[in-house]
């Protein structure tokens, strides 16, 4: 499955950034496929291993903030892998150019 | 945590509650708190219980689908608890009346 | 459509509930119907009124916010209204008891 | 403000690619600076032209299908701009390397 991962710590201040680098440096070190886009960072796997490590980057954000938000967007379809980068493909075959 | 849950089998047709009921029985087995929304069903307890409710729901849609499309949000803050009606109630209490 | 709402200021502290309740009185004052969930607030409308009053309700948070994330989920379907209540209801036919 | 679009056709089969190209097209023709990634479309701008943008691609995608879900996310921070690009390389710059 893709999932698209967002974690926004609330009441520490504007730039979050910092966090966010946290959290793209455990995804990284996990071995699981990612793409880092201008809202979030999008995954792929199993529903365990992706799971577990969205539960490890909310936890780690969660430690240096009350309040934290986390969304998740899963897209899940048989038979199919390699989406991260296949979806984008797909699409830039149809429309019949490279995308930004 | 509080989460608000949303599950979207893709493909199947237009009417999506008949695999939408199915999951509402199954969160209202699980006797983890719950609320149904026009848009989704908020749930509140920890971490694991609360995500291994839920995989357990899109796990029952996606037996159905070939595609499903799940949504979590998560609002974590330290210290809360009975939040599904205390966020609510602390709504009222500001706006100062009973909320529809 | 039904459209899912939620307004999340960042950077001004962890209690965000006085700048929610403003939002949901310009609502309350706007006559779009409208529900009250423990994740947002869910409207009923055309794509024009209730996009205005979206912007208004942000705008109004961005006043004393130097960041705020607003998600947005809208539900369209051809030929259904009063869903607000009618999606609630029909889950509550399906599962056969009223949900809470 | 940088804005996260998907917009799902419900009820028209599994494969909705076709449909997101359509999308890509009206955005690319708009002159709105996007970036496409595995679950959606970045796009940036003010609220009037990326909002009237996105319901010119909601309409398109509404006219081939019964139900369509589309999911906004809004991050709207004063005093920034070049944001598509400024988030991930202020992210890169964080954490050390070139991301994915």
């Amino acid at each position: 499955m893709v999932v698209d991962l967002s974690i926004l710590p609330i009441g520490q201040g504007v730039s979050i950034s910092p966090e966010i680098a946290k959290v793209i440096k455990i995804i990284d070190a996990s071995g699981i496929p990612y793409t880092v886009t201008p809202m979030g960072t999008c995954l792929e796997g199993g529903w365990d291993p992706v799971m577990q490590l969205i539960k490890r980057c909310h936890e780690e954000v969660f430690k240096n903030s009350e309040r934290v938000y986390t969304k998740i967007t899963i897209d899940d379809r048989k038979g199919k892998t390699n989406r991260l980068r296949g979806k984008v493909a797909s699409l830039e075959a149809k429309v019949g150019k490279k995308l930004p």
